[in-house]
């Protein structure tokens, strides 16, 4: 099949044989199909779409493009769990290691912050020493010998998404649900997991806002996942506000290390104990949701997971003194409150607006080149309910001396709604989808 | 404006300032946006279309990318004609010495084949010490002393449309009508030319078979030149069979000669009268179309392009003996009739099968770097209407000793379909479109 034709096929809304799939995706991770092909076929798929089967084909070459991770070593269900991003989210860092410390292995691999949106990755290299960048073999036996591991993808795994990826950045082909669902789901399926656990954010805080097209990534995460072996679960989860009240990177990394201390915010809390459920009953160590729930709470309550947490710290060279002493992560020079401009309940915080002040105070990336500064962000004050009044701290900012705060003034200012009466309240966790 | 948001723009179907288009092409074509970020955007063209404004803000970007030609020193209103392709299609050759004769400069600009389409620049490469390849400067001299040329484009007309063509013949993104449109008359408008016949294919052998979208293309070229300043006229004309007998190189040369002598085939003297009034009509030199037709009619009779098509020749450095002795063009080795595998009358020509046929001959290329040879060619026994006895010769191959024949045998069994009664007659020239 020649590339053109592969690219016609999918202009006109054909349905791609795997085989033509496979050879053009491999075709352009060897650097045979030059990336102008590529990016047409992405804007063919972006416009056309993709069925199920196409998705799985799809997903398939990208993971065979590289090499695969081999944790038949690690005894037990594997599992991982994967958000499709959002402000303050930093429910992995205290996850990871709570659901180890119930006796599941977690092979956990982050992105990186791009947009409005934070990346785990960042948060995590915050942390002094830590090594987030390991090779195949190093991943192998950190999950191995500790039974989590918090890493970036290594460079092997699934190169043909690093290609893709790169591309539908400057291509404008980002938003399309099966390239979405098969760069997440390449890199899992490399990655040795036998289960995933997918929290799909929707909300004003989230990558995609429209709760139908939510719905939809999550059925095809599912489905996908399903078609490459994989068991896995998707939760809409609420992304109408920041997650708890740090957006940054250090900071967020204190509020986990809060959360493992039963010290966290409530909302945090609340999602690390529905997402460590699901990984329970998937790692098989416990029978019901309810259950699964209890077990996660109770590692809580009695601070399990700080022990593992220190260990994968250690493991991957990092200071694992910063568990005890968050005063040991990066500190921003300045702490400068912004006072509110209205006054009555917060009746709507606009996530991408305070992920985007963030952003202009250091925290995040505009582009995928940009530097961060680990100790920028910002603790949100007033939450969904809240009430406020005139002048009261609406949130603080933590910056250089040197950064201007005009954007992130302008943007906070933009993203609070007030109301005379508190808005009904909202499910955190609004869907479950299964295959 | 970011190259992406352009992209972006397009993929959602929104209309583009004709500023933001600007500078894309002409950041492409200064090689400052890549290849990838273009083809994505002509996919986005090609799915989502663009408004008349937008396609005139393309195609001005596109002429603005390269030099313009001054022909101010040229008396007269410049005309040219453009056909979207066919097959057996020689029109220019002689409708463009007969429209100077009668007093209107022709600054004729072709192109190559490409698939079961001939190319007027082909055939007359197959004119011997012909150069079709002149510098601009070499065009308006030739232009001006002569009152026409017969020329392939300049490396200085247009260069946009040659990167932005040669990724769409990859990309899968070629049959677009704004893209089409853009890449015609691109060139013609940095041609220097005041006015345009345009003959829009339609039926088996043209490029677009389905005749809504002729008409649609038909309207867009004849908008759009206007747009641009231009005065154009469009036909839609009928190739549901090969032009005239002849399909091939030297031997439409050969035929465009008899044509010239009065001695061509109907068909194509119908055409060649049908377009050359209405350029004598957008040249001023005929006050109306029937007063047009009988002019050219009677340069026909007195052959008057005779003269003409000599002194071009002669500017061109090509040998204008062939006019008089066509024996001096390329000779094929052999010569072979197919004898029909059916009887009764012809009742359908597939005319992109018979291009083909001739393509497998060495006449034409599948892919841009292929090599004609031409002397290669068919000659077209049997029109539609004729009637034909088994064994009697449909076609005659002209081809190279060593050319296998099977696939022209196969394509011309196909092409031809029998019936007992004739087929209804069908008119040439369908529609006229002007703006």
């Amino acid at each position: 099949v020649r590339p053109a034709d592969v690219i016609r096929t999918k202009r006109d809304g054909g349905e791609l044989a795997p085989e033509a799939i496979r050879e053009f995706v491999l075709g352009h991770a060897r650097g045979e199909i030059p990336d102008y092909q590529a990016s047409a076929f992405l804007m063919a798929v972006f416009l056309r779409g993709m069925s199920r089967a196409e998705t799985v084909a799809l997903t398939r070459a990208m993971t065979e493009s590289g090499r695969r991770a081999d944790l038949s070593s690690v005894p037990g269900v594997k599992v991982d769990k994967h958000s499709t991003g959002g402000v303050g989210d930093k429910v992995s860092i205290p996850l990871a290691p709570l659901v180890a410390a119930c006796g599941v292995p977690v092979p956990m691999i982050s992105g990186r912050a791009l947009g409005h949106t934070g990346g785990t990755l960042d948060k995590l290299d915050s942390i002094p020493g830590l090594r987030t960048h390991l090779s195949l073999e190093e991943y192998v036996e950190t999950v191995r010998r500790v039974g989590l591991c918090l890493v970036g993808p290594t460079d092997d795994l699934a190169p043909a998404d690093r290609r893709l990826y790169a591309l539908r950045d400057v291509t404008a082909t980002v938003e399309s649900i099966p390239l979405i669902a098969s760069s997440i789901l390449s890199k899992k399926a490399a990655s040795g997991i036998d289960a995933l656990v997918l929290d799909v954010k929707t909300g004003s805080g989230s990558f995609l806002r429209d709760l139908e097209r939510c719905r939809e990534l999550a059925r095809t995460l599912v489905e996908v996942a399903s078609g490459l072996g994989l068991r896995a679960v998707a939760v809409l989860s609420d992304m109408d506000q920041p997650l708890g009240r740090a957006v940054g990177n250090a900071v967020e990394v204190e509020e986990s290390i809060a959360c493992l201390r039963a010290e966290g915010p409530p909302d945090l809390e609340a999602l690390v104990v529905e997402l460590g459920a699901e990984m329970l009953v998937l790692g098989g160590v416990a029978k019901n949701p309810e259950g699964a729930r209890s077990r996660i709470r109770e590692a809580i309550r009695r601070r399990e997971g700080l022990a593992k947490f220190r260990a994968v710290l250690e493991a991957q060279g990092g200071d694992s003194g910063v568990v005890d002493d968050p005063g040991r992560l990066p500190k921003a020079q300045r702490s400068t409150p912004f006072p509110s401009p209205g006054e009555g309940f917060v009746a709507g915080i606009d996530g991408a607006e305070i992920g985007l002040a963030a952003m202009s105070l250091g925290a995040g990336r505009a582009r995928a080149e940009d530097r961060i500064d680990p100790a920028a962000g910002l603790l949100v004050h007033a939450k969904l309910g809240d009430r406020v009044r005139r002048g009261e701290p609406l949130v603080t900012f933590r910056h250089a001396s040197s950064t201007p705060l005009d954007e992130a003034r302008e943007r906070v200012a933009r993203a609070y709604r007030f109301a005379s009466e508190p808005p009904g309240r909202r499910a955190l966790v609004l869907e479950r989808i299964v295959a």
